[in-house]
């Protein structure tokens, strides 16, 4: 299994170089864990999904904190085909879920973000849950929309993705969960999101 | 058939507001052939593809051709289950592509590349084709990469996603021609982009 993301941060000022590089420190506690590779466009990071999805948390919420208008974009992707086998990315969440069915992978994930912890930061975020290479991937995406309008992060649905809105903490979680627990555990299983905050548009 | 994509542009400078603004000016022409709707997150524009990669691409050069650095994010689908069919998004190519082998199809993409207008705005993109529910779904994407490494806008493959550099006309053709000629002629196709221009950092 391979597992990782393609991460880029956007602040919407002057001084984005700036504000990207101190957000970068928000990932010093994960360089053990991760691999990243930052180039002119965005920074890879490679391992499990627990690592993965607090580093990208932490990454937004440091920013986040910051008075400036901030988005996202990251690209998740585990198990591609076109991927080699990385032992760092091993997830026993992942390895559990072989053998439940929907509803139990549904309530695992609601537990996973009502123990989310709580960062303070309020942020809206918006993804497209993708499941490749089977028949019936439309089954999984609708157990994947029915967890997430019961997570207390959805916000609403629109064409071609989901909203999500409040605490960094939780709205990560959320992602997180749709992430590993939709789609087959050894499947191909990849997610397009963007994150914002502070921005002057009315909500 | 239901076509489009959500759309975000992202200027790195405090006037992004206004440099956004007039960044949506570039979609006047358009908004005849396409629905678009914009709210604090992103543009939805729907419409086939011939006007929505069109509106895309003027949308970016039009931002780019100012000095800020400026990136874009679009998630772009096609023949999703869950959208309702809409005679708007009628393409011809898609319609004719039922029966084409790969190689005419990636013959065809490449013409297309070929022939693409010149804007003389240099740009940094990449992207990654999902080609949902049915089985083999990688020798559409593998095929897709074959074209691209032929398209003369091909930079380089990354994990998760391929990289493009160059004209915006010809690249944002090619991302066209991934979006329309492969998977499926009926088939969920999704793409997930980035693009970037004017970049402080060394390419």
């Amino acid at each position: 299994m391979f597992i990782g993301a393609q991460v880029s941060l956007y602040p919407m000022t002057s001084d984005f170089v700036d504000v990207i590089l101190s957000g970068l420190d928000a990932l010093t506690p994960y360089r053990q864990d991760l691999r990243i590779e930052t180039d002119d466009m965005s920074t890879l990071m490679v391992g499990a999904p627990e690592p993965l999805l607090d580093a990208i948390r932490d990454l937004f919420a440091a920013t986040a904190r910051r008075p400036e208008h901030v988005t996202m974009h990251v690209t998740l992707s585990r198990g591609c085909p076109g991927e080699p086998d990385d032992p760092s990315c091993h997830c026993e969440a992942l390895v559990r879920a072989q053998d439940l069915g929907l509803d139990a992978r549904k309530a695992l994930a609601l537990e996973a973000v009502a123990a989310a912890p709580v960062t303070g930061v309020e942020i809206d975020l918006q993804f497209s849950l993708y499941v490749l290479g089977q028949d019936g991937h439309m089954d999984e995406i609708y157990g994947c929309i029915d967890f997430v309008k019961g997570s207390g992060t959805y916000l609403m649905s629109k064409n071609f993705c989901t909203r999500l809105r409040g605490d960094a903490g939780a709205v990560f979680e959320t992602l997180r969960q749709a992430f590993l627990r939709f789609g087959p555990a050894e499947g191909h299983v990849t997610i397009d999101m963007t994150a914002s905050a502070n921005s002057p548009s009315k909500r």
